[in-house]
């Protein structure tokens, strides 16, 4: 067979971070088949949809088998969709709907944008960061190959945020990048930039004619009025940025796939040219929409706030109990108030050794924040996504680990 | 801003072709707000869902609003899904569930597909042909620019599929291609290969070291029982073909999203490396899964064939309708016998004036040949997708135009 891999492929260091973790899951379940597992790693939602989602989508699937409710490639609906996103998603960001491209969420979109800029465009990430920035970037042939001994890509930026800076990086490295890929409240480490933060990264981004790649996924679990939920909130960031977000957090649309991206109007590459036209053509010949009745679910996800952020709000409490729990073992721990994840700290110590102390002595899973870039080395991630009796379990053999 | 716009987007010579039709359509409407249109252009399904699937579908959204029946990532029923496509779609070609990959559509897979090799991998497509194969791969970088002349991009590979070759291309001049994107029953000519003529595409793969990326959307529609219904039914295939294919126009799931690739565990680069563990591995970074409702829906079709297929009976019925008007009005035209599109033939006129004359005159939208290459100069596709009323108005009105 000819040799035509993608020599970029062979860079990636270990499989994809997730099911990495379930294979180590699923080889313990194996070998301890009589052991009650505890899932707070991979970040997945386990709360039912909210009652009028569930309806609205099993309504449209029946009047999909009738002639009257049958459509086909490009359901009518999407524009309502859009409509929708733009007005509940961006209330202070005057974001009109021709610039919301609706999706099949935000990972993929993230894998998709790739596209959008050549093959010399340099990357800048937070670190830790969520895997597919980087490990997308290095498959798109953006790196070099990893250096074993920090675990970093050659050709990659890393902008390290840790306790030292309150994870809001120093950018200065980034000054010569094209892209930063900046995530918002921060998965893994539940931090959340300021207003005053963010400020400094559009300008930052506006100065050195870099475009940010924003991804707000876990922006409605902000509880602090004073931070912007969007970046379009901050005066400038339509000239220099792409907002990536979705449902999968907010109304427990990560089985049901529907996200979206925002490409201001405003933003063009130096040549003049329109980022978003060139986002059109490459969501029209790349993808097909994302499923009606995800689109479906995303009306009424968004015409029933109140439902659908009650979603919130029990995530959030969970990430609570498990933050006071930590700090009452007197582990230092980060995240949990503007975000669903709690960034517990080891100091010295092996993420990877502390995720398997973890589930080998309590059986919670969790994620270790090396997984994520360098600087979650000594993290270990815990997420606020379970039903709470499985978060209550978890927190009382947390108690019986360092108490 | 930066200069990091991709440039191998302004490369693409057009929009994508179907919005580019629908562009017209709407443009037409406005103008003419008293015509009543038939679309028999994009290809769109037009029959509702089979009941037990809609059916199926609702269930699963209710159950969804439960918390028995919620999931999240990686719905459970993916191995179900798996099972039941190697099983329903390749009773012949023995394909094992790990070797099939589920997606949201093949035309997405197909994107998708373009990351699995590398740079210089160079391609040969059909002329005419989806117009995905090119596009995707001039934006990944595979091509020159368009020769205005020829409307043809340089460094891929036309192989002219033409009534005098039967519409099975001379394969020779793809000996130093890479990648053959080859679709089978055709779209847009309706052509479907013989086994005999699909053992020697596999034969000249395997002799030349080339991969076949082998579409078989519109298998379902293949009458001939002589006629393999995938790639894998041909000795040797597994050890040099990709099979993509999809519930869109078998199921009539265009809107529902639901696709799967087939990578066989025999298929490995020229350094032994499996492409299907590559294949895995963007597909885990990239995308993350078909929506569980198209997943619930799959099941549902596949395991309900007989009302399934009662919808390609349907089409394939309007197809020959189309056909056998125009054979009546003394027009040639192809396909309409294994495949749901007839490619009529207007030898020496331009494909964009007849499809525009038609639009015209009888206010029936089709696609112009040309638009899907250069050797479909001359045709007009006409869709079998559609009401059985509206293709019978249709093929009257046709009858008036050249009656």
């Amino acid at each position: 067979m000819a040799d035509i891999r993608n020599p970029n492929i062979s860079r990636l260091a270990a499989g994809y971070l997730f099911p990495t973790i379930g294979k180590i899951k699923r080889e313990y379940i194996a070998a301890n088949p009589d052991k009650k597992i505890i899932s707070l790693g991979i970040g997945d939602t386990t709360e039912p949809l909210p009652a009028p989602v569930a309806k609205a989508m099993s309504d449209y699937c029946l009047a999909l088998g009738t002639v009257e409710g049958y459509s086909g490639y490009d359901p009518p609906i999407e524009a309502d969709v859009k409509e929708l996103v733009a007005k509940v998603m961006y209330p202070q960001a005057s974001i009109d709907a021709s610039e919301v491209f609706i999706s099949d969420g935000s990972k993929c979109d993230l894998g998709r944008l790739q596209w959008l800029f050549n093959g010399a465009a340099k990357v800048a990430v937070q670190d830790p960061a969520y895997p597919v920035y980087v490990d997308s970037s290095v498959m798109f042939g953006r790196s070099g190959d990893i250096d074993d001994a920090t675990g970093q890509y050659d050709g990659v930026t890393y902008m390290p945020c840790t306790p030292e800076n309150d994870f809001f990086p120093d950018l200065s490295p980034a000054k010569d990048c094209d892209m930063i890929l900046f995530c918002n409240p921060n998965n893994p480490t539940g931090a959340c930039a300021s207003r005053a933060q963010l400020e400094s990264l559009v300008a930052f981004a506006l100065e050195n004619s870099i475009i940010i790649v924003y991804d707000s996924a876990y922006a409605p679990f902000i509880q602090d009025p004073e931070i912007p939920k969007s970046i379009f909130e901050v005066e400038g960031a339509k000239r220099c940025a792409i907002e990536s977000s979705s449902l999968s957090k907010l109304a427990g649309f990560t089985g049901v796939r529907l996200g979206w991206t925002v490409v201001p109007k405003e933003l063009v590459f130096k040549g003049g040219e329109s980022v978003g036209k060139d986002w059109g053509r490459i969501m029209g010949t790349l993808f097909n929409g994302a499923a009606n009745v995800a689109q479906a679910g995303a009306i009424a996800a968004l015409s029933n706030m109140e439902e659908t952020t009650a979603l919130v709000t029990h995530y959030m409490g969970n990430a609570k109990i498990i933050r006071e729990t930590f700090e009452g073992l007197g582990l230092k721990c980060h995240g949990g108030t503007n975000a669903p994840y709690v960034f517990v700290h080891f100091p010295g110590q092996d993420s990877w050794d502390v995720f398997k102390e973890i589930l080998e002595k309590v059986q919670v899973v969790t994620t270790p924040g090396a997984g994520f870039g360098p600087a979650g080395q000594g993290f270990v991630r815990v997420s606020g996504f379970g039903h709470r009796e499985s978060v209550l379990e978890a927190c009382e053999r947390f108690k019986t680990m360092w108490s």
